[in-house]
This record gives structure tokens, sequence and C-alpha cells, in this order.
């Protein structure tokens, strides 16, 4: 941490468009990924950050990745639309779906778009706040690599499948960007380098069985969030992602984590003409009640999904991104605009309210 | 226990229309609430059952439910049905909204209906089961009364929300029907009739303190299902449902549980034309993956969402239903047909794959 710098935001996404360009993406196909990762690091989200870059460079090398790629719209009915996203990055499918849909949403009231042959879509607050900023609400649901077992299952058969919402209302959209699993991969993986055990209820053993020991965990599985319930969801989440996309299942899924595989991954977009199904615009009364649902913090307001993230990207816009030494030779130019950082010492955020990083 | 008594599907959904008839409701209204409320019975949820008659019957006499209401559906966009329930029954208004959707879906490819003014739809379970029927994936929200606190906060201030969930899989339908409390409210008074303790997590009392204290959870609320987590979600829910129907929101909800107020509840429900958005039929597919993920199972097979239900269901269309005494009393014609129950001593299904009672 001692050797972290504080960049602008402006200048990460230079730079990394910069990095991508040099591997053989165009400038614009380059600027939306980048800006893309940035938006993560600006969230407080580094594990869907900058760091991201080396896996999409690789990617491009070995010619899994198509960074010139247009993805191909097909409207399939009134309000469906099938994405092939070519090979390319997935932030260029995912907005060109959202653009599309939106343009769609008067005269269909909602509208989904399927996504095949895209990578890796980041981090999912971009898109539904997107989606709500001209007052529509909207859903993301992606399929990602089998990290996490069935409910008392073993093996790591179901992804950490992550789901976005977003619903537009005064004071602050509600925005969910959370996966269902328990805990991220990196975590485990950081406390097996720590020599640490791991709290229960997070991993099971390769035999299915709870453990605490991150070794283990390690060569087993992440558990879902919320037990059954959350198994039940987070299995549902994925499978629908593949009835709806003709996407893999569960361990098939490639695309996200690995350099060499060809991606089979799916993504879903639905979105939502909220002020033409509900009668009326609803932001103001929805923005009344996530105020009294502030208001009933014990200690301190409670949190409405997506506050936290608002905060730090104000706060980081502001006043730069801290950003890993090593992520940041990355991308440096040979004079480096950076400066060291104030002693502000901010930690990762917790997952207290939904927000986090998709372990994926 | 010991005064439950059999009875086939067919009398009691005849026994219900009965009631429902001889409180005014029109023969056709009356039966497709029954027969919704017997479909809970047939699957091992009593809590939404044929005991739910009396809130009806209840509400019907104090003119708050109008049991011969037809609803009202208005294309307010080529995919997008709002529907006034006019005061009538939730079924009713439910499977009306989901017939119109399918006959719309071939043209749009995805649709949502969009609820206000209907009571409680009960089971979420046999709505999406019905989208599934003819290969389309649903899924159905419902805003419910403030049971639940939110996460770090005190009060009652969101609803138990549920969510439904069906994907047309080969081998049975992937079913989803959830409410998002850590437990049912129904649950917390029984333990605290019984004088026992709760387990950790289930409440919080008046101060949002934790507690195991079921008098002190009685005055508090239920905990959200899934720490953080599942809170975010169970708020996004109910918020959305809000958002899209312009019904009430968190404590402001009625029209499930008493038998005074009218209702201000909402629905939302979303079907998708899933072959046509994946470019093929996934259902073989998606089939062979979840009978991977049952064979994972480390004590018996993993349970899929909708497994439980289904052999619950079929067992009891051929057996008959286990009925309580007092239930039985409400709908029991003079002679009564019912036999003894055999010894099979069923339990109430454990909350163990996300199908549970809907705690409202």
């Amino acid at each position: 941490m001692d050797d972290d710098l504080v960049v602008s935001a402006a200048e990460l996404t230079e730079r990394a468009t910069d990095y991508l360009v040099a591997r053989g993406a165009p400038l614009r196909e380059a600027r939306v990924q980048a800006t893309h990762l940035v938006e993560a690091e600006l969230r407080g989200h580094p594990s869907h950050g900058l760091r991201r870059l080396t896996v999409l460079g690789e990617r491009i090398a070995r010619g899994v990745l198509e960074p010139a790629a247009e993805p191909e719209l097909t409207w399939v009915a009134q309000a469906a639309l099938r994405v092939d996203g070519r090979g390319g990055f997935g932030p260029v499918a995912a907005y060109a779906a959202i653009d599309a849909l939106r343009d769609r949403l008067d005269e269909t009231g909602v509208a989904v778009a399927s996504l095949h042959n895209t990578h890796h879509l980041g981090m999912l607050a971009p898109y539904v706040e997107r989606i709500c900023a001209e007052g529509a609400a909207g859903l993301v649901l992606s399929s990602t690599e089998g990290l996490v077992h069935p409910w008392g299952g073993a093996g790591a058969l179901l992804g950490t499948n992550p789901i976005g919402i977003g619903i537009p209302a005064a004071g602050g959209d509600l925005i969910v960007d959370m996966s269902s699993g328990a805990v991220s991969a990196g975590k485990i993986l950081d406390y097996r380098a720590r020599g640490l055990p791991l709290p229960e209820g997070w991993a099971v053993d390769a035999a299915g069985e709870p453990t605490t020991d991150a070794a283990a965990a390690a060569e087993g599985a992440i558990s879902p969030f919320g037990g059954a319930k959350g198994y039940a969801l987070g299995l549902a989440f994925g499978s629908l992602v593949g009835a709806l996309t003709g996407t893999a299942y569960g361990p098939a899924v490639r695309g996200t984590l690995d350099a060499e595989t060809p991606t089979t991954k799916g993504d879903v977009i639905v979105v939502f003409h909220a002020a033409l199904l509900a009668g009326g615009d609803e932001r103001a009364a929805l923005g009344a009640y996530l105020d009294a649902v502030r208001a009933s913090g014990v200690r301190g307001p409670a949190t409405i999904p997506g506050d936290r993230a608002r905060t730090a990207r104000g706060a980081h816009v502001r006043d730069g991104v801290r950003i890993a030494a090593d992520v940041w030779a990355l991308i440096a130019p040979a004079t480096a605009s950076a400066t060291e950082p104030e002693a502000e010492a901010e930690a990762e955020p917790e997952n207290e309210t939904g927000e986090e990083d998709v372990p994926s």
C-alpha cells in the first residue's frame, strides 16, 4: 500500500485506453472498456478495475478476444433484442444493447437484451445507473465461472452469478450490484496467502464439507450467500441467463477469469418504462421511502444499496483514485504524472449493503 | 394434529368454492381463488392455503374485497400491461394477466404486467409454473406488509417481498418461490406461544437490537434472509414493485394480512419468450445441468428449487391433503366425506431450497 499512487480518473482512462489501443483495440472500443474499468475504481472496487487489463490484453494477444468487434444487434421480436458480441469487449456490447433498448422503450414499455459471445461486463452498477438516468428501471444478470457449491452439494457447480438492479429514486437511485456467493474467490485466496482461518459459512472443501481451512476451501467451493435461499436465487439467476441466451451453464461457463478459453458466458439486460407502467413518476415517492429507511439506522443511517458507491465515486472524481503500484506500472507513461497519496488510508469497503466485489 | 382429516383436492376445491360463493363471489371467480388456495395445500404450504379463506370472507363482508370484480387490463405499450384488479381476488387478476402476456409473447418476446388494486396473490409458484407450461420463463414479485427491518436499522420498514422465478427445464422446471425474510412471522408467533427462544439471526427487538426473545421479536421485526445481501435484494424487490405499479412502499402496504383496510399492495409479472431470445430450446440443456447439480449432493441428492413441491403435490393429488380440523370445519358440508388420516406424520417442509411459506 505504501507504493500506491493517486491518479485522476481522466488520466487513468486515458492510460488504460492507450494500453488497449497498443494491443490492437480501436480507439472507440478501447475507451468504452477503459472507462468501465475506471468506473469500478471510482466506486472503490479495484478487483473489477484496471487490474483486469492484463487478462484482456492476454486474451487479445491469444486471439480469443476480438477488440475491434462490433456487436451485432438483432431484434427477434418487438421488445426482444439478441446481441452477438462477436467475441468483443463486454461493455461495448452491453452499452450498445442498453442504448437500443432505451430507444425502443416508449413503444414497448419493457425490452430485453440477450447477450452471447461477449466478454466480462465488469461491475454491473454502471449499466443499471445508465438505465436509471432517464427514469427507467432495469435488471442485469451475468453468468460466471463455476465457483459456488449447491446447497447440500459438493463441487463448484454454480457461478457467482451477479445481479444488478437499478430503480430511479429522488435523492439517489437504488442500485444493487452483488454476486450470489458468500464471499469472493479473491478473498479466500488472500486468507490462504496470509495463513488465516476462514470465518464459518464461507466455503466447503472438495468433499462438500464446511471448512475454515483456506487451503481446503481453495480446492473446494465458495458457499452461496444466504444459505438455501441465496442458493436458490443464485442458481435461478445463472439458469435464467443460460435459458435466455443459449450460453453455457455452471462449470461450462468461461470468458471472465482465464486468458485462453473462448467466452461461453451470457448476459441478460431488462429495461422497464417505470412511469408508463406505474401510471406516473414514482421517483419522489420511492425517494421518500428510502429516506425513511435511511433514518431507521440504529448506529448511523441505514445504508441504501448504491449510497456508498455514490459517495466513493464523488470523492474519487474530486480527489483522484488510489492505484496500486503494480497496476499503475501496467499503464504508466514514461513520465508518470501521478502524485503520492495523502494519508487517507482508504479501506476496501465491507460487504454490508449488497454492493461488493463480484468475485469473478 | 390428531383431529386432522385427509380430503381430496377436488373436494377441497369444491368446498372452498362454495364458501366463497356463499359470501357473494360469482362461481368462476370463487373457483379461481379456491383452486389457488388448494394448490398451496397440495404443495405442503397450509399457511398459504385454505386458512386464508377467513380473511377473504371477512374482507368481502366489510366491502373491502369485491368478489365479483373483473380486472381491467390495459396495454399501455406493445409489451406493457397495466392491470387494475378493481379490488377483487388476487389470483383472478394474476391469471388474467398471465394469459394476456402469453398471448402477446410471440409478437413482443417479453411482456410485463403491473398490477394494482388487487388482493393477495398467495403462493407465487403456481403462477410461474403456468408461465413455464408453454416454455416461457417468468418472474413474479409482490409487495407485502412491513415485517422486516433494514440491515442496520430498526422497525418493520420492509415487506417480506416474495419473488417467484420459473425457468422451463427437462426433468422438472426450476421454480423458486421465496420471501426475503429470514423466517415467517407465523413462526415467530408460534415460538412465542410455545415459550421457546428464537434461533439467532431471526429477528430484532423494537430498538433494532438482535434478540432471541420471541416476545421482544414480535414487538420488533423479522431479519432479512442472507444479511446485507438479502436486505439489498428484498428492498429492491419491494421498491421495484412500487416503482412499476404506483402502489405503496414498506409500512404503507396493506391488503394481505388484515381484514379491514383497502388493498395498497402491488404485483409485477414478467414473461420471457425463452426460445426466441436464446435462439433455440434450452430445456434439455438446462435439465442436464440441473441433473448434475442434483447429483452433487453430499447426503442424498441436492435439491433443485421446485423439486420438493412437485413431489409433495404428486403425493397429495394421489392420496389427498391433510387438513387441520379447524380449517375443515370452515368449509365442511353437513355430512363430511373426509377420511381419518393414515399415520404418515407429514412434517412442515424445512426452508432448504428457497421454497417456503411466504410470511404474509
